[in-house]
């Protein structure tokens, strides 16, 4: 009676998009990135009302098919949006955020998420959160990553990446003071290992390098400048070694982004935040994408916020998006055809 | 019976050089340096046989000029160098520090300075340190900026720069553990003013824009990633701007270094070490210099390490030490026209 089948062609991925929050710009982003072509199954789980009153405020004609199941979805039109319904309780003001819609935005990223936990869906994008409005509502919420980590019970680890650069946080977002005490052998451990598999499973790199950051300036200046690294990451980063896996470090994280250390490497493994982010970010190198590793599932993510001032006017730059939705794509074909 | 004039011309900067390590590079990038013209008076305190025998390693001839007194230095001319001669008791193997030569590689160090502070010399421009080797040696030293500070006895801010973008660190070798509890308001405060001072005073910026950054991810996102940014960093910049002072932030370490960020920004100040310096070094934009600010002296120096095994190979790339004394040059001029 339920027809499983999927009614695209079979090599074309399918992709599940999540707004986020829908007084930012999110619904604009989606709303542009639905103009145009794309060799996908795009499937929106967001309330149609929002999206339609966001198409006629910025201008840009839009057709939305509703489904109930994201097995029904057919490849993607220019100028249509293929939408499972996940209504909004309050009226949607731009750039006014507001709490009571904050758990039926919730709703439609867990079900998205849920559709590729099913394989109904080969990846999940999802658009930027306002961290301070779900803590605003009662939820405890400290990012996308740590949010679908919970929903899979698994251990996610956070990959930000342009064209050229792929760089990884052992811990996230953590205040400063306690990175130091979050920073034990056995979450750096995991992040290496979920690293070097999801690199050779999901991006195709049979072998991958990796460079790992220290945590103190100068990595720790073989203990004069802090101990971490002597204590905790470098038997981590030996033993990981013994069994064959090509991990180079502890580096100074201000020599590791010189480009004659990151020759060859495919990841730079950083230990916080704001070690590796910032260098990132400055590159300027096209769209950054946000990229969950760790996970059952594929999800990228835009790399930055609700921009809630730039919401409905139009102004809202869909290029990270566009890159989330391309790396997913592209992370989904590895996976199809195996490492 | 002491003539305290100067032979040189007197508009032309004179600067004193320490080589650092003896052992690492320092000693073959100031031969390097003085194999070109340079338009100042160069003097170094230095052991000359050390830099004769790196000379005849290097292949690069040199004539030294000793002198006792460095108000009697000349103008620098190619493939000479006026040195005061500093004598290292133990000898010199390129590569291999020897922890007997380091008090006489600070004393070196100190002469040098000393001289700044009596005004027979405009600005110092120091070589690396192995400050391992230092320690190992029985000395306490964290840097040349901490030393310095304490010889002059002043509060020295440390900043590191490229031809386009200024880096001010509020704490700098600290354990990483350690920065959350060192960033004081005193701190804070005494940093943004002398960074204020120094513009104005030694780069001829009338009205200096400052860029702060937050400390903790996301600066804090509004209490949600860390309560510095609310408790200590944002008092003190609003008491600040209410005596006139043109400063922005505190801003997420992530965005501070994009372009539109930067734009009208004459320095970036960073809470610690690897927020700031990966994405200055990652730059790649000539030379970047360290500039020591808030002391009585200027005060340039490489931004790298000893690199003891280029030692005596001639692979040693000397243009963060051309940089550092053109920079230092740059300073004295701003500063003996005033501000």
């Amino acid at each position: 009676m339920w027809n499983t089948a999927s009614k695209a062609d079979s090599s074309t991925p399918r992709i599940g998009i999540s707004v986020g929050e829908p007084a930012g710009i999110g619904p604009d982003l989606l709303i542009q990135l639905a103009a145009r072509p794309c060799p996908a199954t795009l499937v929106a789980f967001c309330d149609p009302e929002l999206l339609q009153s966001r198409a006629r405020l910025l201008n840009i004609p839009l057709r939305i098919n509703e489904i109930t199941r994201s097995v029904d979805a057919d490849s993607h039109t220019p100028g249509a949006l293929i939408v499972i319904p996940v209504p909004l309780p309050a009226p949607v003001r731009p750039g006014q955020p507001d709490t009571a819609n904050v758990r039926a935005m919730l709703h439609a990223l867990e079900q998205a998420a849920l559709s590729c936990m099913t394989r109904d869906l080969d990846a999940l994008v999802t658009g930027p959160v306002q961290k301070s409005v779900v803590n605003d509502a009662g939820i405890p919420f400290t990012g996308h990553t740590e949010f679908l980590g919970e929903l899979c019970r698994a251990e996610p680890v956070m990959m930000l990446a342009d064209d050229n650069l792929r760089v990884v946080l052992v811990t996230t977002h953590l205040p400063l003071h306690q990175v130091s005490s979050a920073l034990s052998p056995e979450r750096l451990d995991r992040t290496l290992r979920i690293t070097l598999h999801d690199l050779r499973a999901r991006f195709g790199i049979s072998e991958p390098n990796l460079l790992v950051c220290g945590l103190n300036p100068h990595a720790g200046e073989q203990g004069h400048l802090g101990s971490e690294e002597i204590q905790v990451i470098t038997p981590v980063l030996e033993r990981l070694r013994a069994e064959g896996a090509r991990i180079h470090g502890p580096m100074p994280a201000d020599t590791a982004f010189l480009p004659q250390s990151l020759a060859g490497m495919d990841a730079v493994i950083t230990m916080f935040h704001d070690q590796g982010l910032p260098v990132l970010k400055s590159r300027g190198f096209g769209g950054i994408v946000n990229i969950t590793l760790g996970l059952p599932i594929i999800r990228t993510s835009v790399d930055h916020g609700t921009a809630l001032a730039l919401a409905g006017t139009g102004r809202a730059d869909p290029g990270s998006f566009i890159a989330a939705l391309n790396c997913a794509r592209e992370l989904a074909r590895h996976s199809a055809t195996g490492p």
